[in-house]
């Protein structure tokens, strides 16, 4: 298998992306292509000492950031290494792309070069949350702000595959976030969806459990958690939000006094579970389900430790061969 | 003041209603009516031996609960004590009335029987969430699940006053609860209710200070979050399950071992602080803001001392007039 990393985008690039391809090759074997500026990658790869590792690099000298505009800057800068890195997914020089850059722009870029899968309306973008027992898919976690309830079905079937071919969950539940669980619930999105949702239900081609409320997201209520991308980036954020203010607060706690500082001492080694539950850096990224070519999308703060995990988890995507799925499955997905 | 309680409504009526009526009479003073079925009020009463205090009781044989549909409970059951309290407060009978019932009920009934304040299109049912620095209130957390840039407008107005007046914030931050801190960020009502909003800032009537993202809101970056109650409802539930969630893991992190065991003695009090500050019993409960009168919402699940939260928040409410605050800028507040 071939692998592409986006060598330039992200908070901690270039850095980041060399020595956690360097840590992702050691580890899990395969073929990859460093996209980014030859002589920067080249400096980077000697100081990791990788020569004998299949690494290779492909030259591209322009770089998309922040504050380029999502929806022209993959046409724009045609030599970024973000876009040369699509154009190579697309002509069939790699099996996986990674990137940790501008969310908008790897979207509409994808779009664009690699196209999405025929018969999808729209890419998502889901984000795997921690929860009770394991881990829940936030399916849209923000790319589609505005959505239609036949967005919302294809994001139900293409969370389900996600969840069951990669993560490896039986028959996996489908929740559609709403604000009450009884099925009249909801603005007219949410009732149109829950009527599409039973239908596919009760057809047996998801597990559709009814609707979801944000309290039991973090309980495990379900693996697949549907909802717009509006939505779902409100949800990913206060999630992110309140855990950073609980841990914070709990910190407070621990240095009250020296009592405290005593209890922290002897809870420190458990408490590094916990930390490790709910850091982004152990899933490392997410593809856009339903874009024709696995894309995957790296926190824009990962480190080498994320890059290496968003390569575990694009060979585990490559391997189960979701996009297969979902075009196996395509005509029960339209409506 | 004279404060009415709807004495069988929620989950623990009515020993908690007539309990933290007790409290409250005793820790604040003013006088008191309890609503509901008239034997079981003086039984519970008596055990109480509150016969000094300025306790009376108005009878109403029925009760609404859960399974009432929320658009007819107060129409149809005439003599529920929910219906009757309503009743009392649209006859100047006394200055506030707290219930621990069917929000939807509820708030259908006041808009009924009680009315909204002229030019107020919905009232909406506001939450205070605990976050850094203090508390931010998030307006509406479920009562409208479908808005429009106007409601948005004057829950901005409305969540203002509350927080300056009743809670004693000075020049309350108001955001937009968004899916990003760029003004050019959301949806078509977040775009509209952004310039509407941003307006209001401009002219010095409200303390606009843009867009806010979940993450934003536990981290007190605004003291009002705007939002739709759709949204609203979502966010609020995921506090709270993310905030449960998390005090439950940790819970098991302190169980693993001995040492863990023994740190958790030591940092027991310190912990205590904490608890508090998620508890939703400080509170005790909200107003719905826009109807002419003051109904409290507690929680369902309030027990005596929620209640007696509940009272206090209400006796300050009616001391700040936030009713005739809203009234006189209603100008400012339509669109």
């Amino acid at each position: 298998m071939k692998i592409i990393i986006d060598a330039m985008s992200g908070d901690n690039a270039p850095q980041a992306q060399v020595s956690g391809c360097v840590q992702a090759a050691k580890e899990f074997g395969q073929e990859y292509i460093l996209v980014g500026q030859e002589a920067v990658l080249r400096d980077l790869l000697a100081k990791e000492q990788a020569e004998n590792l299949p690494i290779t690099i492909h030259d591209a000298q322009e770089i998309i950031d922040m504050h380029d505009d999502p929806a022209t800057a993959v046409r724009r800068k045609k030599d970024a290494s973000m876009s040369v890195a699509l154009r190579m997914m697309k002509d069939g020089e790699a099996d996986a792309m990674i990137s940790a850059g501008n969310t908008g722009a790897l979207l509409s870029g994808a779009t664009l070069v690699t196209k999405r899968i025929r018969g999808i309306r729209r890419a998502a973008l889901p984000t795997q949350l921690p929860c009770k027992g394991g881990h829940v898919l936030l399916i849209d976690s923000g790319a589609n702000v505005e959505c239609t309830e036949e967005y919302l079905l294809q994001f139900a079937f293409m969370g389900s595959f996600y969840m069951e071919k990669v993560m490896g969950v039986k028959n996996p539940r489908v929740g559609l976030v709403n604000n009450g669980a009884e099925d009249t619930k909801g603005d007219p999105l949410r009732k149109a969806a829950y009527d599409v949702l039973k239908a596919a239900g009760d057809a047996g081609r998801i597990n559709f459990i009814g609707n979801v409320e944000g309290s039991d997201i973090p309980n495990g209520a379900c693996d697949v958690a549907v909802t717009d991308g509006f939505t779902g980036n409100i949800l990913l954020k206060t999630v992110e939000g309140v855990a950073g203010f609980l841990m914070g607060t709990l910190k407070d706690v621990f240095l009250t006094s020296a009592r405290t500082k005593l209890a922290y001492l002897l809870v420190k080694p458990a408490m590094g579970g916990l930390k490790k539950m709910m850091s982004s850096k152990e899933v490392g990224g997410a593809p856009f389900l339903g874009i024709s070519k696995p894309v995957f999308k790296a926190h824009g703060s990962s480190d080498a430790y994320a890059i290496r995990s968003a390569v575990k988890q694009a060979i585990a995507y490559v391997n189960a061969d979701v996009v297969g799925e979902i075009q196996r499955n395509i005509d029960n997905m339209t409506l």
